[in-house]
Order: structure tokens, then sequence, then C-alpha cells
């Protein structure tokens, strides 16, 4: 999900007394997680086993065999959920201070629906390659690298070059995420409405984090055709100074190789994806096809009124929790992170991602109504589906060491 | 404490069945620690306080006010354990994953003891200038950074550069809880023969880590005399060939300017400090003065065997935990920490450390013994009372944000 740059200006610098009245600040003294200890320490039985002498033949075991690391240490079930704090919400480049907040939060959605413990680790440096070579450093302490609100481009380089250096998943859930929710979301909106993606030609709006991942995963599910607009239009064979993501979606994307601003797109277009701060004009939107589908899924204000959408489409989405229909990352990575690390994958591969939509689009196979495209994120059934189908798809490609 | 390098021969590779019958191995299944989560996360509510929209607000006035940081997640609790597995117990240089049930181990102490949280980074590098940029980019996320189990001398600049660039404490637990706890220890001993430090002679086996950083507080709490052995026999001024760090201490100690094995020391010392994992002929103990003290530190063999040490010293400590007078770092790390956050200490200074030992040795003022030199490390007073000393001293000294 991402959220406009709203907030920047809205509240301003609360002071104690305001934020002694506001919930959010009240809920979060003092942080919203903690170390759990899991074993007993009440007596020096307790503490010969869980540290000196006992420790020893443990970590000895390890040295010995590096493998045992997962079965005796919490590693195979932790996550380091790693930002530079440069793309936070869509509140942009707020340091890593100010993005502790949501990913002590990440961390708790983890573990909550997921079972998974994790750790924020908010990195005072934005360069690529001190990035990369910083996780490398921490890699032996963590089961999964979780990457979170780093600014495009470079979060496409600094997660491909991670993953391809360490036997552990890698995943950025800005991309990958909301990739999966919406196109779980997608899937059954074509279902509901009687199509098949390759049925649907859609319009992207964003070419950010979220907007370059939406894009692929829905290529790589067969959409009929898909085009995407960044703040300068439409993406194009043609168009100049393309950075290379944006330069290697245009070759796959647009067939009819349109240009100009995201309006000369929508017109006919059966679906709209909005993953930027953009909007898009009722009189654009009119010009949609018949029985369209939109996912406004900007935070808070999505790029369409849902009201407005709600003259045009027959299926509306949203990335707010107030609206039906809410397409929350939350819905993916918990699961997505506990099928991988159930079965120790080495990484989570496009064939992962699209189980893990299929599953999670499943969940509510027979349910389905304009207003239930997608599980609620306090859906039980959710993580656990997912989880197995991930798992199961990383068996089956091979990348499970387990 | 130390450890000898003697588990590294003893079991060889346990197989399966050998780790099942292991109660070691059993409690450390799936390791020691995880993921508490401290706020509800049960309905659409929760969601929009503890993460969006609710979170952006706290995002905002962080990264507005960012000492809000500490008051608003849980950075001000939460302790990086850092190894670079070099020097783990005294089983060397196992590496990270072999380091790992260790560091959960510490970090299990933390939380049970101190109520701190922290978290095991165990890294995959072992350069000075890697290992300090690394714990740099990291320190956003944490209020404290203990270092642990990594080799001498680097530890040693390591410290210290890190403590220079950061503004939050830096403390190598094998130096100073080791120093911590020796001190407190030795003046109760002192204080039961009826002595002062300053009427003692000390000889203290091992330059390491814990050698040096022993030695180090006595000078600071104003021992007589103290002279050091390393494997290569006595510092001294005049020895040749010394590393920076040894050729300091050489100039502060050994005021006689004696040179040769240990022995040559030993003769008339009042104290023997052990920290490595040299042994001590009982030729060389029966030299020393009368009402000796006798602190064989390293595990699980001591430098001196504690039926021979009773035989000539009047009070005996070890490093074990089946012996009396346990020389045990939880005794201080937890408070040392506990009282550091309280009031956001931006370091632990030597005045810091001495203040740790000495409400530590007061714990147990009017209930000393031979045998009760140190409190037990379940003695649930120690952890408070370290902790307002430590705080105490920080706001004495100017170095308490709070």
């Amino acid at each position: 999900m991402t959220t406009t740059a709203h907030h920047r200006t809205a509240p301003g610098h609360p002071d104690q007394a305001s934020r002694d009245s506001d919930p959010a600040f009240l809920l979060h003294r003092g942080g919203k997680i903690g170390l759990d200890v899991t074993v007993p320490l009440t007596g020096p039985d307790d503490l010969s086993l869980a540290y000196t002498p006992g420790v020893a033949r443990v970590c000895m075991a390890i040295a010995e065999d590096p493998s045992l690391a997962d079965e005796y240490t919490w590693r195979s079930n932790v996550v380091a959920v790693v930002t530079d704090g440069t793309a936070v919400l869509g509140l942009g480049d707020i340091g890593p201070l100010g993005a502790m907040p949501v990913m002590e939060g990440k961390a708790a959605l983890f573990k909550h629906f997921g079972g998974v413990d994790a750790v924020p680790i908010c990195l005072d440096c934005t360069d690529t390659e001190q990035i990369v070579e910083t996780v490398m450093r921490l890699a032996p302490s963590f089961g999964g690298i979780n990457l979170e609100d780093i600014s495009a481009p470079r979060c496409f380089a600094i997660e491909s070059l991670l993953q391809a250096r360490l036997d552990i998943p890698v995943f950025h859930d800005d991309q990958h995420g909301t990739a999966i929710v919406a196109l779980a979301a997608l899937e059954n909106a074509a279902k509901l409405t009687g199509r098949r993606l390759a049925d649907l030609r859609a319009v992207v709006s964003g070419a950010g984090a979220a907007g370059v991942a939406v894009t692929r995963i829905l290529l790589a599910a067969g959409i009929g055709d898909i085009a995407v607009a960044d703040s300068k239009g439409l993406l194009h064979a043609g168009r100049p100074n393309m950075t290379p993501v944006k330069a290697a979606l245009a070759a796959e994307t647009n067939k009819a190789g349109r240009s100009g601003p995201i309006e000369s797109a929508l017109a006919g277009a059966d679906v709209f994806l909005g993953l930027s701060a953009g909007t898009v004009p009722e009189s654009a939107v009119a010009t949609m096809a018949s029985e369209a589908i939109i996912f406004a899924m900007a935070n808070p204000d999505p790029e369409i009124d849902p009201a407005v959408a709600a003259k045009y489409a027959r299926v509306v989405a949203t990335g707010r929790s107030d609206y039906p229909n809410q397409i929350n990352n939350v819905l993916a990575f918990p699961g997505v992170f506990r099928g991988a690390l159930d079965v120790r994958a080495t990484r989570v591969t496009e064939g992962m991602k699209l189980a893990a939509a299929d599953a999670l689009a499943a969940v509510i196979d027979g349910e389905l109504t304009e207003e239930h495209i997608i599980p609620s994120p306090f859906d039980e059934r959710v993580a656990p589906t997912v989880a197995a189908a991930v798992a199961r798809q990383a068996r089956a490609e091979g990348v499970a060491r387990r």
C-alpha cells in the first residue's frame, strides 16, 4: 500500500499535549514489540543448558555443520525488516528513525499473522552498494530479508543483488506484497465478471516499486495487455530517457504503443490500477469499458474517488480499510515468508508469488461479490493457505531445502 | 567468563540420535527467543493505530524531532548483541552461525534479568573497519550496542571507534562485564579479609579482552600493584614487540618491573586473577602471600584447581556455577544496560563501571563469608541495584539524556 505525501503537511509538529491525546501516540509509547524468552531461566540448571556450559555443545555442532543453525537457533524463523527510510508509506524520505514505527508495525504483523519473528533494521545509509554489503554482513543472523520502504529505482538493484548473493529469501514487500494481493483481487474480479485475465486490458498509474511489480506479475499471470504511466505519461518503446527498469517495462507492455497522458490508454480499458499519488479525472474514468474494474490503491487518497469509480465500474477496490475490497499487503507477506521459511526456501521465485496470489484468491472462492473480491486481513484462513501454496511451489521448483 | 579450548575436541560431531538425547540440544530446538507483540492487533481499529494510517503521524513526529524515537519506538529499550564469532566462549573462531546460540542466550539473559530487549547480530565479517561501519549503519535501530566474543586485539579498537562515533552506549561485555564482577568480588574479598584494595598486590593471567579490562578497572579502583602475564610471560616496560594495548598496560603495571614467567610475580602476591586458558602449578600457588585471594575464572577448567587453591588461599572464586563464588557476567550486563537505557546515557563511562561494581559488591554487604563474596546470578536484588547505581553515576557525570 502506498500513502500520498498528504501526511507531510498534515499535523505539523504535535506538541506533548496533542501527542498525549492521540490514541496512535499513546499506543506507540515504548514501542510495539519486545523480546520473548522462550526457554526457562529460573535456576542454575536452566542457565547451564541455555547458556554455559551446555550452549557450547550446540555452538560446536553448528560450527561443524552450519545447516544445524536452522534447527537449533531462531534463525530459521526470523526475518530482518530492512529499510533506509527513503520511501516510508507515502511520507517519502523521512530517514531511518522516522521509519521505525512502520518497521515495528511490520514486525508485529509478521508475528501476529504468520508466526514469523521479525526484527526492524533501520539503516543509516542509502547507497545501493552500502545497503547490499550491510545486509550481506547481517545475513547469518536471519532466515529471510524483507526489504521495506526503500525508494525506486534503488530498490530493484538492492533486491536483485542481494538475492543473487544470498541463499535465503529476499523480498521487497512494497513490490511483491502489493503485486500478489493486487493479482489475487484482479483474478477474483475477473472471475466475478465472467472474464479471464487474458481478456483484460489494464492501465497502471505509477512506475515506482509497486507499479513495476504489479505490472510484472500481471504479465506473468497472462494479462491481455497492460500499459503503465508515470508522472510524465505512458511508457512506450519510443520514449526517450527512461531508466533501465522503465525501458524494460516499456518493451513488454503497451502493445498498441500509445503515448501521451494516461487518459489516452484509459479509453476502452477494462482495468485501472492506481499505485501512485496522482489523480484521474472523472471524464477519463467515464471512457473505460463496461464492467470496468478499478483498483485505486493510493493511501489515504485514492487516485479515483471510490464514489466516482462506482459510477463507471462494476468492481472497485482501494488501499483503505474503510471501503470494501482493501488491497492490503498483510494478506501476502506473513504467509509468503511463513511458507518460504517452513521449507527453508533459498528464494521467493516468480512461481511462488503467482502461487501465493492464486491461493489468496481461492480463499474466498464461492463467496465472491462486487464488495468481496479479496479476503479480510483478519480472515484466519489466509496466512496458512498462502503459506502452504508457497511451500508447495518452492518444493516443486527445487528451491526448498526441506 | 572464558571457556578453554577444551570443548573444541570434546564431543566431536554429534549425530542426530545423540543430539536428540542431549538436553542442551533439545532445549535449543527452534531457538531460545522470539518476537513479542506488545500491542493488540485483533481488529481493524487496532491495525489503523499500530499500522496505517495511525502510524504515519508517529513517523512524521519522529522525522521532525528524532529524539521522539526513544519515546515512541522500542529503540530505547533494545540492545544489539553483536559478534563476529571469532572468540566464542573459549571455543575460539567458530564463525557467526556457530556463535548464534551464545548470542541468543545473551539476549535471553538481557531480557530475563534486566528487562532489556536484545537482538543477536552475528556478522559475516571480521575486519575492524567493516565491523565498525556495519554497526554504525545499524545504530539507528538500537539504544545500545553490546559487543560479544570478538577476539583481541580487534575488540579494543572496535569498541573505542564505535563509542567515539555513536551517542548510545557501546559495551564489550567480555571486557567490562567480567571486569565489573571481578572487581566487585575482589572488593568483598578484601573487605572480608580486612584489607583495602590499595593493600593488595595482584597478578593477572591473560592479556586478552578480559585480562586487559580487569587490569584496567583494578587500576582505576586503586589496587596496590598489579602485574599481567600473557602466554609469553609478564608484561613489563622493557619487553619488546608488544601490541599497543599491552605496551600501554605494561607502562601502568608491574611496578617492580618483574620479567619472566608468571611464577616470578606470584611469589608473595596477595591476589591471582585467572582470565586465560593456562594453568598454574601448585608450587607457584604455594608461594603466594598468606590470606591469598584466588579467582581462577577459566571455563570449564580453572587455571588453578579449586581444591588446590583452597589449600593456600582464604578466598577462592571461579567462573563455574558448581563452585562457590561464581564470577558470572550476568551479574553485570543486564543491570548496566538497564541503568544506561533508563537515563538514555550516551556511553558507559569508567565511573559507571566502578559504580556498578561497588553496587554489586554492596548487595551482599553484611552477608560476606569466604564462600559468599559475590551474589548469586539469581539474586533478584542485583540488576535493580546495579541499574540504579549506573543511572545515578551517568547523571552525575552528565552523560544522561534524561
